[in-house]
């Protein structure tokens, strides 16, 4: 018997009782570090307010909002259902209006140390104290919105006007291109630390000068369209963004000055340099450093609206996916991850929380750069008498040439592609499309896609442990230190 | 006989010849500030370059993209014209685009006075000189770009989503967020000039604090509003912004320091403070002062470019229009003006120059205000028989109130408006439109489309005429030397 059809996309209920306990907790968040006394770090508390306002926002403006969209034909149909209903898309724009929003209102409280000095710091109140004013910050905050707003602009025009794929590729460089103006108006540092094994020929610190630049526009290309092309499973660009959003956050956390002191073992993971400082964290990994502090707020007050508009968004996402993000939600997050590791400079660490996304594009390698044939949706099949998905294929029209037979049959190997070979020549016929995706069903058989959602959550989850364990394990061997 | 219908909107045609020879211009403009000897204000020679580059991309960009924008359903028909042919709609988002890159690239030019030193400055060549950088005005820039993008965002979001009007009022106020939430940040000025013949009540300034910020989203929510309003015909929405742009611009290049010394005879205009100076402007009217120099400068860079895309656009809008402007252009051209009125703390000046729209404001406040009926459009009526536009008129569905029949008279009176009455009772049963655009034709009587625009345009010139008389001329008698 076949299984029962997915329920018909309704919008999904929303809990009133729910939402509505939420908004106090916000507001508490919000309001107390306006109250005396005014706990440490009081802009990172009403980030969490303003995060739970978003959270709030998305979820509930996401359904209003659907006919919206529809009637202004940003529709689609989900590829993977055996319902035609159409389902509003492009709502990750409703995300990045709401995370935008949030980080503009957010400005003054960034910056409330510097307006609202604290009354017992013993300055002279004199009322204008601009010259102590973090102008510098407050230029990196601003750059850093505009490059998302306009990442988020060019993925809108790239649903609405559906740009060619080839023309798509320098949105996210015209998008940094605020930040790196910025970074080099500013004069920003443009040296990287060199790893420890290759000192003895280049020294302590290397300076990439216009590379670096380079390398930032790559990085936000890389962040942007990695998120894209690992996409066509109801829920799967949210969570990744929320689950990267979260690492990244957490990552953060670590070096705030906690009141607290705490042990970690962190010697279990093979880490030196750390047991040299005697394992307590009173200052967090930050060890006292202001500049490191204040890099990794910054990082948070962009990471903890991304976690709070990326929750929201996928309540509605999530398989049976009543709402779809379009390009511009993998937009506006790439390019948000891109600005937290620029800006940060702790981008070799948010390389790391991309382990899927850069397994997902080295495997999609062959077929980007024409090793093998490339269909417009690589996504996998859906049989609609068992409901489960099976890897898609794509047929090769000419013979292969040696070095695609090659790299094919390595990967099949590898248990990454299925080949279908001719039964006399041997030759290659046809392959599994070489995504992540398609991969795990390779390797795990015919699912379902909400259980394929799920293992791809897994596998991202299980991307930034590893992650976790390398930069704080394995990186002390090859960095002094916490740089970077 | 009927004159000859309009010509069928082609894509008008573009001389290569001429294009290709303002390329070599724009450049210049771009490298001579390379060259030394370094050029005075070489900022502002780079910025005309990117105005004539900005000029180039517009006329070119705004045909070339025309046949996208109708397949993504953004077309409209023209209303006053007998022909149908769909002409691609809200193509200001190409202006917007080609405007915003344009100053986000400016960057590095805005501050290369900070960037580059003159190398016989005589300071020491250390390579850093983070400390001297103008901090403060990159964030003034950035928060301005950001609050244009968003204007633009939300300009294009109307387009697309045909937002209500209601709902589209307080968008120019979200826009202005940026600009509002930096100029608290800093804790800019909040005071203002007080007009002499009151000083001796509320002293030479006052601080109007949070009202301040209130008068200055009121100003964005204005300028923006006002363009959008006096719109409908071929060319209307775009030659405003240019001549306001124009306006604006000459304004700032009074205050800028020229090397040649000209004498203007302002005391015919009947100021009395100019004449004190005698009348050597070896300084322009910034009489040394680098704050101005600077505000005026900052205003400049962000009304050259508009100039360029402006007159770009305009090549495809007059009548017969090719391309149609949108609210985008609406509202990224209104917040570009409320933007460089207020970081430029000319906003008196600057509503001057907005006299022609405050004129069509006041006059459509009896409809905008439920006086009298306020159907959806209220562009003149075109007779397809002749070709020539009558005054639009609206019907009263009731008997109009007491007020609204004395308003109504009092504006037939100034033959602003042409009321039929009832033959026995006298009553109002309908009346032209109020707009500035029904009232030309009221007292003009009816005219071709083309004439109308030349009329409008021919309005606005006086208009900013008039207002450099009075800013010079008579405000000299009201406020002291040249604030604001």
């Amino acid at each position: 018997m076949a299984p029962a059809p997915p329920p018909f996309p309704h919008p999904r209920p929303l809990s009133k009782v729910f939402l509505l306990s939420v908004l106090p907790i916000a507001a508490w968040f919000i309001l107390r570090p306006t109250l005396s006394p005014v706990p440490p770090l009081p802009g990172l508390l009403t980030s969490v307010g303003f995060s739970l306002l978003a959270f709030l926002a998305t979820i509930y403006l996401v359904p209003a909002l659907g006919p919206t969209f529809v009637k202004a034909n940003l529709k689609g149909r989900d590829l993977l259902k055996t319902y035609d209903t159409p389902i509003p898309e492009s709502q990750g724009l409703v995300c990045a209006s709401v995370y935008i929003l949030c980080l503009i209102l957010f400005i003054p409280f960034a910056f409330s140390d510097a307006l609202f000095p604290p009354v017992d710091a013993g300055k002279p109140q004199d009322g204008i104290s601009v010259l102590e004013f973090p102008h510098h910050q407050l230029s990196m905050y601003l750059s850093s919105i505009l490059s998302i707003l306009m990442a988020t602009m060019l993925g809108f025009l790239d649903d609405v006007f559906d740009i060619r794929w080839r023309h798509k590729l320098p949105i996210p460089i015209v998008a940094s291109i605020p930040l790196l103006m910025v970074y080099f108006a500013e004069q920003g540092n443009t040296s990287i630390a060199v790893p420890r094994p290759v000192r003895f020929i280049l020294g302590n610190l290397i300076n990439l000068g216009p590379l670096y630049y380079l390398y930032m526009s790559l990085l936000s290309t890389f962040t942007t369209n990695s998120i894209n092309i690992l996409a066509g499973l109801n829920g799967v660009e949210a969570s990744q963004a929320l689950i990267i959003a979260i690492s990244v956050a957490l990552n953060d956390v670590l070096y705030l000055p906690f009141p607290l002191n705490f042990h970690l073992p962190l010697h279990l993971l093979g880490n030196r340099a750390e047991i040299e400082f005697g394992g307590t964290w009173s200052a967090g990994m930050a060890y006292g450093s202001k500049e490191l502090v204040e890099r990794h707020l910054f990082s948070l007050y962009f990471m903890l609206p991304m976690v709070g508009v990326c929750a929201g968004f996928l309540y509605h996402n999530w398989y049976p996916a009543r709402a779809f993000p379009g390009d511009t939600l993998c937009y506006f997050t790439g390019m948000a991850f891109a600005v937290v590791g620029i800006q940060g400079h702790f981008s070799k660490t948010l390389a790391l929380f991309f382990a899927p996304q850069i397994f997902n594009f080295v495997l999609s390698c062959p077929q980007l750069f024409g090793l093998m044939p490339n269909p417009r949706h690589r996504v996998p099949r859906l049989d609609p008498r068992t409901n489960l998905l099976h890897p898609s294929h794509t047929p090769f029209p000419h013979p292969p040439s040696k070095l695609s037979t090659l790299v094919l049959h390595t990967l099949s190997l590898l248990g990454l592609t299925q080949l279908t070979l001719h039964p006399k020549s041997g030759m290659i016929m046809e392959a599994t499309n070489l995504t992540i995706l398609n991969a795990l069903l390779v390797r795990l058989g015919p699912m379902r896609e909400e259980r394929l959602v799920r293992v791809v959550v897994a596998v991202q989850v299980a991307g930034s442990v590893v992650a976790f364990v390398i930069r704080y394990g394995l990186a002390g061997m090859v960095y002094d230190g916490d740089r970077r």
